[in-house]
């Protein structure tokens, strides 16, 4: 901030709590982690529409906006800024790659949060260690993990990708909860029932939280 | 392994089209490039304050909230996540890790102009380069570029934090303006001359152009 501070001016910086008042309702990361087909997306966006059509500022975090961006993979980074580039900062899925791929996302969901919105993180995230990573970055509060408790059998029923049947086939490795773990959180601020419950249902429960808690207002 | 084929796309509930039309003005970024010590970061608090005023979606990236999180140096990332991750992800300051830096503040700041909101990033960013793959990932009109062009000899007087002093003495190497290069842009949507005039003057003139290209209400 201050390597360019011209030191006869005031500083105009628009503090958090400006930004928060001005919203009329707190900044948060409310991080979901579940299984692939949990419904951790179907959640996340029904709840940001719910939000937003109660002038909630906020954003969705999930594969769509992030894999092919922020995170993109060496396949995609290497067309546009070449081989060497592409090999040292292109994310796959190792589990170091999978590591950085969470830790940045929790940045940028750490700097909506302090511009006073709301982060809808939507990622399987399967490690805790990962995620509690990105809990101790954040202020207190401010990370609220939401676990999508759907059945392996539900979402491997669901498949919606099509991604379960190719890890079963041995054409994917390294695939949570099949070939790779997922550890559910131990401390989670809500579990979600999310194969006995609509998303809407689930959305309101989530919003239930946010008013007793008074990230936004009741 | 290159998982990169699995990631799909799918429609967000919350479009941009219906967070701009809420905001009730455009998402944009705005990309300050100019020498340390040219008033960058000033100017983008000046008018991110002033636009706040006006009930405008801000976030300004500067060093402040990217250098410490999204783009840690390795010195950072080691107490936290290890040696092994830290050597591989940690951003130093050769030519590919300043690529990588300005990618990916460019992808975050892509991300709040898909939120509807007006990203301002105040980064010296010298290389034509890198600048123009951030405007080429943006959709046309999205990425407005603004020199803060203060000749060297009035940055280098003002010298906030003393490091034109110390690249002069050669304690600093591959300083800007220096003994590294600034290339400065070749069509920016604005030149800003920011030693003859204050803060308050020039994030006036940005509102100008923000307002004639109906980026906000005039």
């Amino acid at each position: 901030m201050n390597n360019d501070t011209n030191v006869t001016w005031h500083e105009h910086r628009v503090s958090r709590d400006m930004r928060e008042a001005k919203n009329n309702h707190k900044g948060c990361v409310i991080w979901f982690t579940g299984l692939s087909g949990s419904g951790k997306s179907t959640i996340a966006n029904t709840l940001d529409h719910m939000l937003h059509q109660s002038n909630i500022q906020t954003v969705v975090l999930d594969g769509d906006n992030v894999r092919h961006g922020l995170n993109a993979g060496p396949g995609m980074l290497q067309d546009t800024h070449g081989e060497e580039f592409a090999k040292r900062f292109g994310l796959g899925f190792s589990a170091i790659d999978r590591e950085e791929n969470i830790r940045r996302i929790g940045a940028v969901a750490e700097i909506f949060t302090q511009t006073g919105v709301i982060a809808l993180t939507a990622f399987i995230s399967p490690y805790r260690i990962d995620r509690d990573k990105v809990r101790n970055t954040l202020k207190q509060g401010d990370f609220i993990e939401i676990f999508v408790d759907t059945p392996i059998e539900v979402c491997e029923q669901r498949d919606p990708k099509g991604l379960y049947k190719k890890a079963r086939a041995g054409e994917i490795t390294g695939f949570t909860g099949i070939d790779d773990p997922y550890e559910k959180p131990l401390n989670p601020e809500l579990v979600l029932s999310a194969a006995e419950k609509t998303p809407d249902m689930l959305a309101a429960e989530i919003i239930g939280f946010l008013k007793n808690n008074n990230y936004i207002r009741g």
